[in-house]
């Protein structure tokens, strides 16, 4: 079974309430869709901060969540000093602190900062089609000089969802995927 | 068969005439041995630049050698805006074109900038004893919450090496490897 990928970069969900902190009475606003229906690519950007290291101008995804989730490569974790653990998104509790800084105002948050697990969105009757009913995680082998086998990618079977799989960039750099490139579904 | 790993961030291998027209008369001098016997990380460093992007503060290795060779993972060379291709130490015909800057003085190289391959030193004995004479690649299972495979990772052959995996960072972030930690070679 054949699956698109797409590439995660840095990125960040807010709280409506926590939005404001940082934001004043800017409008979150759509720059693009992503695949992933009524999610957006925002026009808006905060800084990453822990202690003296920083990471600027990553956006924010939308609409507002019901948690604070900022989703960060292991690379980027070495830069900010970081040792977020790999979470699916949504599970929150115990992550990593972090500092977000916007144009109106800075919060400290004592957890949010994760290494989001590797997944692929799947609706109920693919997963039906695929015979992928019940299955937790699969492989995915990726083609090319520097291809090979990604574990643990685990299957996110929702109403609604766009089929598509979801790494980030370190897999990407790692074993140079690019958007849009194919994976094979192993399990 | 398992195999320690080593994670080889990224650095510089130069001549000796290139290298002085970097760091003038400052002699290339013992930071610490690496693993490979003769080989080690200096005390000097020089910017890698592109254009307007640069990566400061890069480790030279010696001893000089007798071709440049810079070696960055593809999240560097993101940050450099370079496409280099995937190449064997030394091969470096129609690699890419980078700026070096030292202490001393600059230097534009036309090529030498590349991704190293996935690969294993290994004594001819070993090759033997471990059935791989004449095998010029393997794949190596990582172990982990983000393990996988990785394919194409070539053997090197030779006397006096010493028997260790290197990968670059983006394979060891992609996979949450740590250096000292196990593959396994599949064959």
């Amino acid at each position: 079974m054949e699956v698109t990928i797409g590439i995660s970069n840095r990125h960040v969900h807010l709280k409506e309430e926590e939005y404001k902190i940082l934001f004043g009475d800017e409008e979150l606003t759509v720059y693009k869709n992503i695949n992933q229906p009524g999610q957006f690519a925002s026009n808006q950007f905060v800084d990453l901060k822990n202690g003296d290291r920083i990471i600027e101008h990553v956006r924010v995804l939308g609409p507002f969540r019901k948690y604070n989730q900022i989703e960060i490569s292991k690379t980027d974790a070495r830069i900010l000093k970081l040792d977020p653990p790999v979470r699916m998104s949504g599970e929150i509790s115990n992550s990593a602190p972090i500092t977000l800084i916007g144009p109106k105002g800075e919060l400290e948050l004592k957890e949010g900062c994760i290494i989001a697990d590797r997944h692929i969105h799947m609706l109920p009757e693919q997963a039906k089609e695929f015979g992928l009913e019940g299955v937790e995680k699969v492989s995915v082998e990726l083609k090319g000089e520097k291809g090979g086998i990604l574990n643990n990618v685990y299957l996110r079977v929702a109403p609604n969802s766009y089929y598509e799989m979801h790494i980030d960039t370190d897999d990407a750099n790692a074993h140079l995927v690019n958007p849009g490139d194919i994976g094979k579904i192993l399990w």
